[in-house]
C-alpha cells in the first residue's frame, strides 16, 4: 500500500484512517455519540444522517463535551470554513451539508471562515485579485446550502481582519514557533505569513464563550488540537471537532478529490450530461475486465467508486444499499448499471443544489449571511477590545 | 569597555558606534549629504539643524537616493513611529523633532506608525487596554511636535490593520522564517506574532510609490534593511534611513535613556523644578571629586552628560558650545554651573513643547493627523486591493 501523507494542505496516497486517528490525536465517533445525534434528529423531525450512519463522519475530538453541553442547555456554536481554490466539487459540499444538519440539530450560531489570506500566503503565484474572484464564486455555492440566515455569519478573513485583530494578537501571543513547526511542519524557508496563519484559523473558535464544534475533514484537525493548549488560559472553552474522511476521487481510492484535475471531480456546476459522461468514463470501477468474468466473479465494492459514493453519501436507504451491494458483488449488476444509479443520484443532488443556489441568490441570502442577517450584524458591530 | 548589545528591543552597555555602523550594514552621513540638507534648510529659511551638525544623526542607508530624488523633483515621503511603553522622555522627542525638520525641508507626506500590536506581542504581561491608554498619552505628545496637519498621517496598527492587510500579506509572503530569525534573532519559543511582526513595521514603506526616508534610532534599521531584499520585486523603491545615536542616559553613558527608570530620564511632563532636581541629583558628571581637584584638572566632557546633552541637542551656537567646553574642561566652570545651563535649556524645550501640546489639543490637531486632515482622509479611503 502506498504510504499516505496528510497535512492540512496535501493528501497523497491511499489513506489509512486507523493511522490518521492516532496521528491526529482524535478518537472514533462512538455508537453512543452517534445514537445521541440521530435521536436528536428524530426528535427534530429530521432524517438520521447518512454521513454519520455510514461513517463518512467517523472521528471526533471531545464530542461528548458538546453532547453534555447540549443536554445541560449550555451554549454551543459551530464553525467551519472553505479555502478558495478552483471550482467547488461534490467533496466540498460534504462538510457544509453536514454542518447544516448540525445547525438544524442544535439550532445554534454558525461561523463560516473564508481564508483568502491563507490561500495567498500558501500559493506562490496566486494574486489577491484571482483569489477574490474564486471566493465570489464559492460564496454563491455556499449560500445555497440552506444555513439559517439569522444564525450564520460568513466572512472573508481579509474583510473581517479589523474585528478579529485583537483576538488574533491574543492567540498569536500564545503559540510558539516550535509549536507551529511541530504541528504544521514548517521549514526555514517558509514565509512568516504561513507561520502566523494558524492563528487566523483558530480565532473563530473564540467568537463565543460557549462550546465550539467544528465539522471538517480530518486534515484540518491540527489547528484545533493546538487551540486546546491555551484556549482556557484565554478564558474560552477548548474546541471540539467532528471529522470526515475524504471523499474518494472519481478516478480511484488514492487521495482526495481535487478540483485542479477536473476529470477527478464532479463540479457543482456540471450539467447532467457532463456528470453522466464523467462518471461513465472516469469512475474507477471494481468491475471485472469482461462481462463474463464479472458475472462469474462479481464486482469489488471495496474499490468501486460508484459503490463507495452511493454507500457514503447518496443512498440513504439501508436495504437498498444492501441490495446494490449484493447484486453488484454477486455479478448480477454490471459496472454500467451501478454507474447509472450513481449518475441519477448525483444529478438529483446537483440539480437541487443549483435550484437552492438560484433561490438563495434571488432572496439575497448571501447578503444576510455576510452583512444584514441578525448574527452578521452583531459580528460587524463587535469590538473585541471591550 | 562593556560589550554592547543592540537589537530593536534592547540597548545594553556602552555603545560603540563604529561597530554598529558595520553590524547594521549602514554608512556614516557624509559631509556632502550634510551640506545638501543644511543648504536646503537655509534656502527654506530654516536654521541648520543641530542634531545633524553635531552628529546625533550620524548614519544612513541610501540617503543619496533621497537627495537625488529631491533634486529631480521625484516623490519622497517620510515614515517614523513610536511604540507605546511608559511616559515619553526627551530621548523620544529627538527623532520626532528631526522628522519635523525633514518634513519642513522636503514639504512631503509623513506617516507615523503606533505599533500597539508589537508592544502587546513582545511584552508578556501587558494587556491591550493598558497599551491603549499608553498610546492615548503618547498621541497627545506627538500632536505637539508641529507636523503638517494635511501631510501627516498618524495611525495605530490595531486600528489601521484592515487597510494595511493586503500589503501585510504581500510583505509576509516575501520574508522567510530564516530571514526573520537571522535579522531579529528569534528563538524556538518566540511566539508566532513576534515572527510575523516585522511585516507590520515594513508595510508603511509601501504606502507610496516614491522614495521613503525613515528617520529613527539606529536600532530600528534591521527592519528597513530587510525591506530592501524584496521592495523592488513588489514594485516599490528600496527604503532609505537616516539614523540617530541613542541619547545618553541622565545617569551616564551606558545604554539609552529608559522611561522604565524615571530617574534616568527627563519626562516630557516633568515640571521645571523636577527637571532641576533630577539633573542636579542624577546627571552623571565628568567633574572631579572636590572643587580644588576640579579647578586643577578640569571636567571630562567626554563622559559628562550635561555637556553631551548640550553638545548634541541643546546648544545650537557653535562658539557658545566651544566656550562651555573650554571653560568646563579647564576647570573654570564647575559641575553645578554646567548643570544650571542644561537645566535652563531643557526647561526651555519642555515648556515650549508643552505649550505646543496644549495648543495642538485646542486646535484638534490630533484628529487631523489621524482622521480629518487631507492625507489622513486619503489613507482611510484607500483600498490596497485595487
Amino acid at each position: 500500500m502506498t504510504e499516505h501523507k496528510v497535512t492540512p494542505w496535501d493528501v497523497e496516497g491511499k489513506v489509512d484512517y486507523d493511522k490518521l486517528i492516532s496521528q491526529f490525536g482524535v478518537k472514533y465517533i462512538t455508537d453512543e455519540q452517534k445514537a445521541y445525534l440521530q435521536e436528536l434528529a428524530k426528535a427534530k423531525g429530521l432524517e438520521e444522517h447518512v454521513f454519520l450512519k455510514r461513517g463518512l463522519f467517523f472521528a471526533q475530538m471531545d464530542l461528548d463535551k458538546i453532547i453534555s453541553a447540549h443536554k445541560k442547555g449550555e451554549s454551543i456554536f459551530l464553525y467551519t470554513g472553505r479555502a478558495p481554490g478552483g471550482e467547488m466539487h461534490t467533496g466540498h459540499l460534504i462538510p457544509f451539508m453536514f454542518t447544516k444538519f448540525l445547525q438544524d440539530l442544535f439550532d445554534c450560531n454558525l461561523y463560516v471562515q473564508i481564508p483568502d489570506d491563507e490561500k495567498f500566503l500558501f500559493k506562490k503565484d496566486l494574486t489577491m485579485d484571482t483569489i477574490s474572484s474564486m471566493v465570489d464564486t464559492d460564496l454563491k455555492q455556499i449560500a445555497g446550502i440552506g444555513f439559517n440566515p439569522d444564525k450564520t455569519f460568513i466572512f472573508r478573513n481579509s474583510q473581517f481582519i479589523q474585528k478579529m485583530y485583537p483576538l488574533v494578537l491574543e492567540t498569536a501571543k500564545r503559540i510558539t514557533f516550535s509549536q507551529a513547526r511541530n504541528t504544521f511542519g514548517f521549514e526555514n524557508d517558509s514565509n512568516v505569513g504561513k507561520i502566523f496563519y494558524p492563528t487566523l484559523q483558530i480565532v473563530p473558535t473564540f467568537f463565543e464563550k460557549g462550546f465550539c464544534l467544528i465539522p471538517c475533514a480530518i486534515d484540518q484537525n491540527p489547528y484545533f488540537l493546538l487551540q486546546r493548549d491555551f484556549a482556557q488560559k484565554m478564558g474560552y472553552e477548548k474546541n471540539c471537532t467532528i471529522l470526515s474522511k475524504f471523499l474518494t476521487a472519481l478516478t480511484g481510492p488514492e487521495g482526495k478529490m481535487s478540483a485542479s484535475n477536473p476529470d477527478k471531480a464532479i463540479l457543482l456546476t456540471d450539467e447532467p450530461n457532463k456528470v453522466k459522461k464523467k462518471i461513465n468514463k472516469h469512475a474507477f470501477s471494481g468491475g471485472r475486465g469482461t462481462i463474463e468474468e464479472h458475472r462469474e466473479l462479481g464486482g469489488d465494492c471495496a474499490i468501486d467508486v460508484s459503490y463507495q459514493w452511493l454507500y457514503n453519501i447518496f443512498e440513504k436507504d439501508d436495504s437498498r444499499i444492501e441490495e446494490i451491494k449484493s447484486l453488484y458483488s454477486s455479478g448480477e449488476m454490471l459496472s454500467g448499471e451501478i454507474k447509472k444509479i450513481l449518475i441519477e443520484k448525483v444529478n438529483e443532488l446537483l440539480v437541487s443544489h443549483r435550484e437552492n443556489v438560484s433561490s438563495a441568490f434571488e432572496n439575497g441570502l448571501l447578503d444576510k449571511y455576510m452583512h444584514s442577517g441578525k448574527l452578521a450584524k452583531e459580528m460587524w458591530a463587535k469590538n473585541y477590545f471591550e
